[in-house]
C-alpha cells in the first residue's frame, strides 16, 4: 500500500507539536525532541533533522551550532500517527552534555547509575 | 555517581505525564506511550511495564488483556529528565494492530510505505 504522505494527516498536540525519537542506524536511541509540521517538512525535504525548540520557540536545526548534525536515513510514523521515529546518522554526540545518547542514566535497585561519560 | 531515585524528580507535563519509549533488547523501537508518577513507580516495583492510558484515563498494564506483556529489563531517563527509555522483553506484538512495532510505516519519496505485516 502506498499513499502520498501529508504532514497534516499526523496528530499534533495542542501546541502543534509531535514527539520525534531519534535512533541511530546501529539501534541506539539517542534522544527525543519535538517537531511541528514545518520542521517535519523541512526534515523530509533537506534530509537534515530539524526539530522545534520549545524553550526557544524556534527551529532547531540539529548540529547547526555544534556540528553534531543528524542526517535522516529513514522517517517512520506510528499506528496512531502521533509519534515519529527517525533513523539517523549521528555526527558526534547527540546530547548537549557531550554524551552519545541523552539516555545515559539508568535506574537500578532504586538508585541512579550513570552509563556513559562525555566524549572527550 | 549513585543517588537514590525519586520519581518526583522527573519533569511531567501539565497533565502529569511523561513520555516513555519502549525498545526491545535487540534494539527495535516498539512504541511510545505515557506514564504518570504512579504507573512509573509500579513499573519499577513490579518489573511489568504499566503506562497511563490518556484515552481511558486509567492504568494500562501492558498485555493485561492481550497477554502481550512487556517485562522491564532496564529503565533510563534522559538528560532533561522529561523522557523515559524502557528496555523491555516484549511478549508477542507490541502494537494493537498485531505488528511487532507501532512504527511500521515509513515515509519514502513522499509516499507511505508499510514495512511490517501483522503477526498471524
Amino acid at each position: 500500500m502506498e499513499a502520498t504522505f501529508d504532514p497534516a494527516s499526523l496528530t499534533y498536540n495542542d501546541a502543534g507539536l509531535i514527539p520525534a525519537i531519534a535512533q541511530d542506524e546501529a539501534g541506539e536511541v539517542l534522544m527525543m525532541a519535538w517537531m511541528n509540521a514545518q520542521s517535519l517538512a523541512e526534515t523530509l525535504e533537506t534530509g537534515r533533522v530539524t526539530y522545534w525548540s520549545r524553550s526557544r520557540q524556534s527551529f532547531w536545526r540539529k548540529g547547526e551550532s555544534s556540528g553534531h548534525v543528524q542526517t535522516l536515513i529513514d522517517f517512520r510514523v506510528d499506528c496512531d500517527r502521533d509519534t515519529i521515529l527517525l533513523i539517523v546518522r549521528q555526527e558526534g554526540p547527540a546530547c548537549h552534555t557531550n554524551r552519545r545518547s541523552c539516555f545515559y542514566t539508568a535506574i537500578r535497585d532504586g538508585a541512579e547509575v550513570e552509563l556513559m561519560t562525555p566524549i572527550a
